[in-house]
């Protein structure tokens, strides 16, 4: 088996917003992020369970997917990406909200989501989440691929990934 | 809401293969697949309910994640993705195996799977499929994202996709 077969399946890169408890708004980048169904839309994200974002998404059964662009500063990655929400506060300032959700400044596209049915593995949760709202937010940006992230930002995976490889 | 904020969402284009009854090799065109767990390796794929290999998944309980990369025969998608396997043969002649399933020829990986878990939504299925092997066929080629079968093939999305989108 050659685990590098899995790094050609094909991602975007998203930062997943949610509330923390005392509406404190936190969230994680995720890369697994897939449209299920599209009558009524869903949207389906894979967390792991020792990120913040995980739990804070299982109590308020809320999400957004903020999706990046090519050209979205990618300190937000490291904000989001590198650091747990659990000790630190990932916005710095009161984050514009859609559909009640929090929204990452430099995002291009923000899908919010309720939580509607949920699959457990063994490192991560699956929530499946019914798209309750979807806006544009930068009309010319592409959006960030994961290969894109690795390629041309030079990115890597935190630990936490699902596609996580050690090397 | 603006149901195009969803094809901002990154994707790449796969023959998710299984087999039918009566050992008949049998697969679709997917663009939903995403790796849930690096460790163990697993891999959740949305299929239609309509989709012949849907049941065939359902029943064989394996599947595999042929990547198709930006130099495979767009020929690929019209045979997995444009008719039903239920009243065609999708291989022309016995395919070879990866871990007995398989494999769509001119694909660049194949990731083969043992269902674990499921989900259901309105339309689709997502299988949960442990990773039981995984190789890379080619190892030039670069994945085809679902952006680069738009764009550059001007491929379109049939109705069963989750990213369909009615016009």
């Amino acid at each position: 088996m050659n685990n590098w077969a899995l790094t050609k399946l094909s991602y975007g890169v998203y930062a997943v917003t949610s509330w923390a408890e005392g509406g404190r708004p936190t969230g994680c980048i995720a890369n697994s992020a897939m449209q299920v169904t599209s009558s009524p839309a869903t949207v389906a994200v894979s967390i792991n369970h020792d990120n913040f974002t995980n739990e804070c998404i299982a109590k308020s059964g809320r999400f957004a997917v903020n999706v990046l662009g090519e050209s979205s500063n990618p300190a937000i990655i490291g904000n989001f990406g590198f650091r747990s929400g659990r000790d630190s506060e990932k916005f710095a300032e009161k984050p514009a909200l859609q559909d009640f959700l929090p929204v990452v400044d430099g995002a291009i596209a923000c899908i919010t989501c309720k939580v509607i049915d949920r699959m457990e593995s063994a490192t991560h949760t699956v929530f499946l989440g019914e798209v309750t709202g979807a806006e544009i937010l930068n009309e010319t940006d592409e959006p960030m691929t994961y290969a894109y992230y690795h390629k041309v930002i030079k990115g890597k995976s935190p630990k936490n990934a699902p596609t996580y490889i050690a090397e």
